[in-house]
């Protein structure tokens, strides 16, 4: 059971801080750590045994996700009932030692939530009883996909490249963008995805010059580039690409601009591999780019984890440390954005292997005239 | 100007709470009290002055946007600085009393952002000097909205209504529910929705006794109900609107029910007006369907708040005491769900006026059969 092992390793992590306990309360880490799909849930883990509350709306389907963890139906806010309970596990002798303590998750947290499950103690728990854990211990589980999540996310990838290719034979100059991410958006329902992973990039021509360009009024141009950046969910997962097409005939430096970007962005993919620094993956884009003198206009890094969210550790930036594991799933989309005139990123999702990394998002790259 | 007008109602409730100053980083309450639209931004108030900060980004954008208050561009994090300004606006002689302190929202901030404001102060100010909010302060001058916002918010209702008239040519048995989803999400697009205001819901069949059945795989029956129930986002701003139609002949107890619902909902509408009781609202809705002998399957409250957010105060739910005011927005949306059988919800957005209240999605109620 993949969740008795999720909830296995993170009790290893726990006993690694001294803490006894811990409320999970964001639901990316309890969907990960029991299975639970629900927008209202708690899960409180102690060294020997993990409970799930939920609300009455949820029995039959918390019965039917719910792994590696009791499952209890409450009345009251979930997480209260959990910090109850945990207080009752842990800290029935008092809470003088971290042993008797909960770890909670401070990013996670709002100081209004804390301020009510500490109310919901008795006064000699309220002081130390919930700690705030120093260091995530969810999110770097969830950095390494298992088999069945790189299965997942490997078809929210591919249905991705679905939509790419749909829209290959839909786009032509004069459409509005906003039509671009109507027909964009309306195929992913079609094809069954629970939703967009974020709001779908629709940038062309000057404003392709925009990193985050949503969609606007704005129709596709007869000359000029068109950068689509989209991900949707499949199965909870996230998948995210981006691809940027050409209308028209490029002008040299149109081309060479493009070519250069592709260059950054093959040469970051073949930097990928287990055991790879970020820092080292980012600067294998940037220096291609920086050779051909396009250094100040690649504005951000190169790519970001993915998984449960969009964004996730590691960051693939510049003079980051983390080592990349077997398992991660990275995106690598270098861009450069020159503004009033033009901007070009592309971007692919890469699975990490023991010995490289592998395109989740094998749509074509070369340069697309339409 | 009406931001400048916000932002002094603002500054007479701060005074009253004895705060001098007050850190404002919930977007739609910044977006309500300076304009700006932006992802990144914190706003900083005193009795005296206020000053929006924001990052290189947004250069333009906020030059363009932000009324009533100085714009700070900043490399660090808005937030931060926000804090470190109003520290030396209010605390340069340390901060042993109230009026040297300033207040911040715990309903949305989190821990960990509690806790790297706090480490950005001097250590003589890090105990007393960032002090959560007891109730909320800008939310209650949200929910009264002025003629500007019940403005864009009657246009954002006409488009909902708008694209149901759309709908209704589209809709026939058999359609898969995502679907209509798709199809209803597209138009939205293309009238030139910013978004969903919430995840579409589309529940046919049996699947309409679901409160909030998202679209899915399911098809439109050759004779039942379908719900449903979709809000789009415009100039900021949300709209809500429900309808239920039938595909067939309605059973007898089918259009009775419905029949209960509409008279339920309009009673509701009736009973909306300056001066009114939420839960009186709520009652006049639960009336109908008690005595119809429905008040079992009405398992929610009748209506809530509408503005910047899909969900804002008012609540108007059982023995909800607070009383409506002239420019609020409210939804009434009673509804009834029989497991098993069928569901119906009819929902309108309403305004509060001095004498009752102005529908503002003026889509057909009487039972469509398509």
């Amino acid at each position: 059971m993949e969740h008795l092992r999720r909830i296995g390793a993170l009790r290893r992590k726990l006993t690694r801080t001294g803490l006894s306990g811990l409320l999970v309360t964001h639901l990316p880490d309890l969907r990960y750590l029991c299975g639970f799909t629900g927008s209202s849930a708690a899960l409180a883990i102690t060294r020997r045994t993990a409970r799930m509350f939920t609300d009455g709306r949820y029995i039959a389907q918390a019965k039917a996700e719910v792994a590696g963890a009791q499952v209890e139906i409450v009345t009251r806010a979930p997480a209260i009932t959990a910090v109850e309970w945990l207080a009752a596990q842990l800290a029935s002798q008092g809470a003088s030692q971290p042993e008797q303590f909960a770890g909670f998750d401070p990013v996670h947290t709002t100081v209004a939530d804390l301020q009510r499950w500490k109310a919901a103690l008795p006064a000699k728990l309220r002081r130390n009883f919930l700690t705030p854990i120093a260091a995530p211990l969810v999110e770097p589980l969830r950095l390494v996909k298992d088999e069945d999540e790189l299965r997942i996310m490997s078809e929210a990838a591919l249905l991705g490249c679905q939509l790419f290719d749909h829209m290959l034979g839909y786009l032509r100059p004069g459409l509005r963008e906003i039509e671009v991410a109507a027909e964009l958006e309306h195929q992913a329902r079609l094809v069954g995805a629970e939703g967009m992973s974020f709001d779908t990039i629709v940038a062309s021509g000057q404003r392709s010059a925009l990193p985050h360009g949503h969609a606007t009024e704005a129709r596709l141009p007869r000359r000029g580039f068109l950068t689509l950046d989209f991900g949707i969910i499949h199965d909870g997962y996230c998948s995210d690409m981006t691809r940027t097409v050409y209308f028209g005939s490029p002008r040299p430096e149109e081309r060479r601009a493009y070519q250069a970007v592709l260059e950054a962005q093959e040469a970051a993919v073949a930097a990928v591999t287990a055991g790879a620094i970020c820092g080292d993956v980012d600067e294998a884009a940037r220096s291609v780019l920086r050779n051909a003198g396009l250094a100040e206009a690649f504005t951000h890094s190169t790519g970001h984890g993915v998984g449960l969210e969009i964004h996730e550790s590691p960051r693939v930036g510049a003079n980051q440390t983390t080592r990349l594991q077997a398992g991660m799933v990275v995106t690598i989309e270098p861009g450069i954005y020159l503004e009033g005139r033009f901007g070009i990123r592309i971007e692919d999702m890469v699975a990490v292997t023991r010995d490289g990394g592998e395109i989740l998002t094998p749509a074509p790259k070369t340069l697309i005239e339409l």
